[in-house]
């Protein structure tokens, strides 16, 4: 049987197409499962769980634990706000300590781009990135990837344009690894100030006007717009923002063709779509969420194989 | 089998009188078997509940989370001081993510009266009300009635003394609407800015003076004091409160029968009701939060079956 | 079969030796059980525990919480932050609540001292002290006895050293308890400021200069800085502190013989230990955490079946 490539899953740049091919299919088998009504499979009984978030998260830690309680594993929950962190301790010893306690894998969120890689050269225990900084955030390109293959039925030849914030997105980068390692074509479109310098060299374009970028592409990928940044000192105040950038139903129908939408959520409507874009047919977002939980229960599976 | 006639619990005021009688009859059950030592039930192997808080409790989330993993379910917990609420998601989106992730049942307490109504027409899933501001709480209601009719053998006929804060109180609305309907007569008593005018429509009578409330009531509810709200503007001053609206021992001895008392907690001691009176025989004050597991564990395991 | 001479841990003051030796056997067996990668036992299927804590806490909240999950029970937590003690609620109403949704045991952290004896006295529920102010913290004592035991062979009739603040620490108090009952010889080791004047009633002798403790100790137990006390008015900066009492490689290494290094945790690297003392073989810190897990189960289990 085969199986990843990986022993931690820091970031779709360590994973190859086979490797993605691999947590598809085991998603399949999960969400099959879960369809069924059988919310709970035995596989992971003897298999303990640390979800360690260093910052708050709502969706992606449900979802993880969702994933983690439906595969039979005992989960533990340590958020950074209760922590010894506070007092002074370093990140590995917090991590070692509680790998003592005979934890098999970790989930990590960590404000610090690599945190991760780091974590996983000084401990044993598979390392799941659950986001780190403005660097990558894993899963969620895989389930983005997933929900496309879904919808389209696959991910390879496709035009996916992702609009907004890409400067400072995690699921930017990742899902750009993600489609480029699948063999899709990718554009980013978005303010230029908030476009990073380096994405041709990552086989990426740039788009700047929004209808000439939904008219390329079959998927458009909405990020969410970060109030608390665009307040401040960005070019683009939120109002410009969703007038150069926001996507509406009109801007949907003037297309020649019915392109999909994705959002990562949280949405702001009115912002970066609207309200009959988030909730018309085109719109893939609530099952970007449904699929979320399967994606989950593979790596997961799929890490906990190689330990055993 | 028989069943319940709706598939949320949102209020009292939409249950019948069998409604009732079933759940309670169910509750008997599950109290049964919590007291033979087997604490855990494998009925809700396959059920995912999300136990959705937009504000703070204790012992009603602890009391329903008992009830959840007495029944064997996944419980998800979700609190709107984590939440994605604060970043200008809707409650519709919110809650329709966590159902993406095949949630069958969502226990929410909520600030606004009606929320859970709302939602229980937009999401699928079963919603029970845990408390919707000052409108409803219904399962304190039923867990309350159950306890009278534990110590008196039944709820119809008796006199039952709501005695507080009647205006700003859910637990007051919730069991007038549960006592009446089982063919309680009820009163409430309290300071008169605290009673609301329409009271009488509601089949329910008014008496200022808690001494004559008493002599003719089998059951006093003694309401908590809200301190935060007495010490502002209000008319009494806790001290005024407790001199007209306390319980102590003397004044219940000088009555020429034993009345029950009850309270929803936490108890003030010394304010509604003195600790001589909070810890005698007459009080069914711990009765009544033994009795909310069961209560709990009866309405979710209705509700689940009417899913599958 | 030999159980327990009490019906709660309280304190290591109200054990004997043959309850001590019960507990590592106990241990041994749990130990022997998660290092065969089965980690969880069905034993507690039907005993629910919570664990309320008054004050808050990562690493002895994280041990127990996976003990009770090894071993199967069902766990409600219950933190300070989130409660009606807010609101005015007595400890014991507090705790009997709780207690009345049917709940076998309660592992309690309080910053009283007293606070479980007080406790233990007005309900029916085993109660676990996992640390009441500066009184005692017995698991972190049992756990720092088994892995001398562990390392050496035996605790009776080695020298143990315990360095730093003897005054406001739980950890200092239940270890010397702990390691005078079974027999090792004890000396603290700190500020004269920062030592209270009983300490010799206790059977215990000070030593104020650090290399001559170190010279005639097997062990020595490395307290963890508060700086948030050492900044404020006692004698030592916390630099005084280090270059006094801190432990580096260099005056390990001038010691004729190899002793053990422990700590309770979190460490300030830099402060009481240098991080090659803390990574070096000579130091059981990780050990300590490893075994906590196994005290924890063991104690539980002892006081579970004392309960049926």
């Amino acid at each position: 049987m085969s199986e990843l490539s990986v022993n931690h899953l820091l970031g779709i740049k360590y994973l190859n197409k086979k490797d993605i091919e691999l947590i598809f299919e085991t998603a399949d088998h999960f969400k099959e499962v879960i369809n069924r009504s059988i919310k709970k499979v035995p596989t992971l009984r003897d298999t303990t769980i640390a979800n360690i978030f260093f910052e708050s998260s709502t969706r992606t830690k449900l979802s993880f634990e969702l994933a983690e309680k439906r595969l039979s594993a005992d989960v533990i929950n340590f958020s950074a706000s209760q922590s010894s962190v506070k007092k002074g301790e370093t990140l590995i010893d917090t991590v070692n300590n509680i790998l003592s306690m005979k934890v098999d894998m970790v989930v990590m969120r960590h404000p610090n781009p690599g945190a991760g890689i780091f974590l996983s050269k000084h401990v044993k225990a598979s390392i799941i990135n659950a986001g780190d900084g403005a660097h990558e955030h894993p899963t969620q390109a895989l389930l983005d990837s997933y929900s496309i293959r879904e919808r389209l039925g696959e991910v390879t030849g496709k035009n996916v344009v992702i609009v907004g914030d890409i400067l400072h997105s995690r699921v930017a980068l990742s899902n750009i690894f993600a489609l480029k390692k699948q063999g899709a074509q990718v554009k980013v479109c978005g303010p230029k100030t908030l476009i990073p310098k380096y994405i041709e060299s990552l086989g990426v374009s740039v788009e700047t006007n929004l209808k000439k970028a939904l008219e390329w592409c079959d998927v458009a990928n909405m990020l969410r717009v970060q109030n608390e940044r665009m307040d401040i000192s960005y070019f683009p105040s939120t109002r410009e923002y969703t007038q150069q950038f926001g996507v509406n139903k009109k801007l949907l129908d003037s297309l020649d063709k019915q392109i999909v939408i994705m959002h990562p959520g949280p949405i702001n409507r009115g912002v970066e779509i609207t309200s009959d874009v988030a909730d018309s047919n085109q719109s893939i977002i609530l099952e970007q969420v449904e699929n979320g939980v399967a994606i989950r229960m593979a790596v997961i599976y799929l890490l906990a194989s190689k330990i055993k």
